[in-house]
């Protein structure tokens, strides 16, 4: 398949490598003049088999695609559809964005403006966040055993596009999850969104006494690890997705006042440990273990109804009419 | 030195190892006889000049300690001090339980309990828990670094009772932290127990969409890390310290309560980014860099000093008159 990726960061280039190594064809595009040296380089160096090219425009890097991925950060996604829309782009469009719904509402905007619908569009999200960033951390294999999202709505998505994208994917070990942008927008501020603000907050609650740095260890350092992240990227995130963070802040609320009434109860030990049994049982049983791989017809009903099971995708059958999907093991009620 | 430790888990195993080591003669005993069979094996495996024993009572345990530690939950603590005081001990007792104020209290009315004091005590808590337990999991090198807070009130702690214990515990490795009881259990409330909660309330969060769980990665990973100990034991910790734990949590709460304003502000980018950015600022200067040693005299204002502001002694003066001190050193205000 004929690939141009657009942003070469740290998802960027990985999918960029990562396809090269697939055996596809690969065009790689990045605003940074000194980014695009450096994948440039790394190019040369690839083994002939997985070499990517760099081009110096959009223009040249989508002029033969068959799929676009972009790889930009949310504020920037408007501006490459509009030059997708300029120069008359009509094949597959997907991101790797961490909200869906803005960039659902661009696509419709920015590239799906003109009378009739040139490009298709699929939304997508690798859970493939590292600490490290940019085309010198990038990783081929990053994607192995990751979930990444491939955003199917019952009304909107072309279920030929979905699974187009999904065979694509799936060869690179990753686990392709079914859901429409609503649903992952949810899932994701309370998975991913939520527990930054929490770790800012646990900070904040403990910056101003020296001593309590002093004594800070073990569960301080990873409950508060994410806070040391670049403030504009979390809120672009957070901010991005305010519609879902805030219900999902809300939840966390709910149940940190409802600690807060157990600490005053009469014998908080057993208040609380009635509080924190339930999340015990829960977290222990987290990551739920795969379950045996089956064969699913390709409906969208079927597949929207596997990712709100919590299940994936890891193969799509050479005649598109089947996947093979994995429902994760969840313990019984205890 | 004589010394008995009384209860072989974790951390009271491991101290009772590292004094070993350290060449003091140590006796151990754990309520639980098999405990008691394993610490005695790993005795005998150990080398002749650190070589512990284990015994049947605690009366034995401690027939010739010149001093204590109590290595045994709260809930045991009170038993363990009635014990002490029906066989008369009078030498120093100290302790490694996470909550300070609550075992002070139970030192008061159930050690002191005679017409004249007996027993001297210094409260103390190395901050060296792991996800690991019991006597197989015991470390002599778990100190080395670690911040042991050893209490010292202004009335009520002897200062050469405290000096012994600084002596003691500083060749382990460990950081001495002069605080008192209060100081003590507001800080761990604030960067240990109040974390446990947040974890808890993450999974909370999550836990009834199995989509959810599919997506969470590593930040939901590391925030909920904690949220998996058995909820008996954090009950304890966080209900002990209720005093310190409510305000701790409001705290917390309220910088929440500002998030979730600013996700509802207009721009919530910008809103947010204003409430992340001291957040990141802290957590990225943390842990703090340790600064020059330094000699300290012996007084408790200026050792009550050094704790408040973060710092711990390392050494203590074979005379006793001056200790060896360490402040961290943290950014200044950007």
């Amino acid at each position: 398949m004929n690939v141009a990726v657009i942003g070469l960061g740290l998802i960027g280039g990985s999918v960029l490598r990562a396809l090269a190594a697939s055996g596809h064809r690969v065009l790689g595009y990045d605003a940074d003049p000194a980014t695009r040296a450096t994948a440039r380089t790394a190019a040369a160096q690839a083994p002939a088999a997985a070499r990517w090219q760099v081009t110096p425009t959009v223009r040249d890097t989508v002029a033969q695609a068959e799929l676009v991925v972009l790889a930009v950060p949310l504020p920037a996604v408007g501006g490459v559809l509009d030059q997708l829309a300029d120069v008359g782009y009509a094949g597959l469009v997907t991101d790797v964005t961490s909200v869906k719904s803005p960039v659902q509402a661009l696509v419709e905007e920015r590239l799906h403006r003109q009378p009739q619908r040139l490009a298709g569009y699929v939304g997508g999200h690798p859970m493939a966040g590292r600490e490290t960033s940019g085309f010198g951390a990038t990783d081929p294999t990053l994607f192995a055993g990751c979930a990444w999202v491939l955003c199917l709505e019952p009304r909107g998505t072309s279920l030929a596009d979905w699974l187009e994208l999904a065979a694509l994917i799936t060869p690179l070990g990753a686990r392709v999850v079914p859901a429409t942008a609503a649903e992952h927008d949810r899932a994701v501020a309370a998975v991913s969104h939520v527990p930054h603000l929490l770790a800012a907050a646990l900070v904040a609650g403990a910056a101003d006494d020296p001593l309590a740095g002093t004594l800070a260890a073990g569960s301080f350092r990873d409950g508060t690890r994410v806070a040391a992240t670049r403030p504009e990227l979390v809120a672009a995130m957070c901010g991005g997705n305010a519609d879902a963070v805030g219900p999902a802040l809300d939840a966390v609320l709910e149940a940190l006042h409802r600690a807060r009434a157990a600490v005053d109860a009469d014998d908080p030990i057993a208040a609380l440990r009635d509080w924190l049994a339930p999340a015990s049982v829960a977290r222990a049983a987290w990551p739920h273990r795969p379950g045996t791989a089956r064969e699913l017809p390709v409906r969208v009903d079927e597949l929207l109804a596997l990712g709100r099971a919590g299940g994936w995708v890891t193969s799509v059958a050479p005649d598109r009419r089947t996947v093979t999907a994995v429902r994760p093991v969840r313990p019984g009620p205890a």
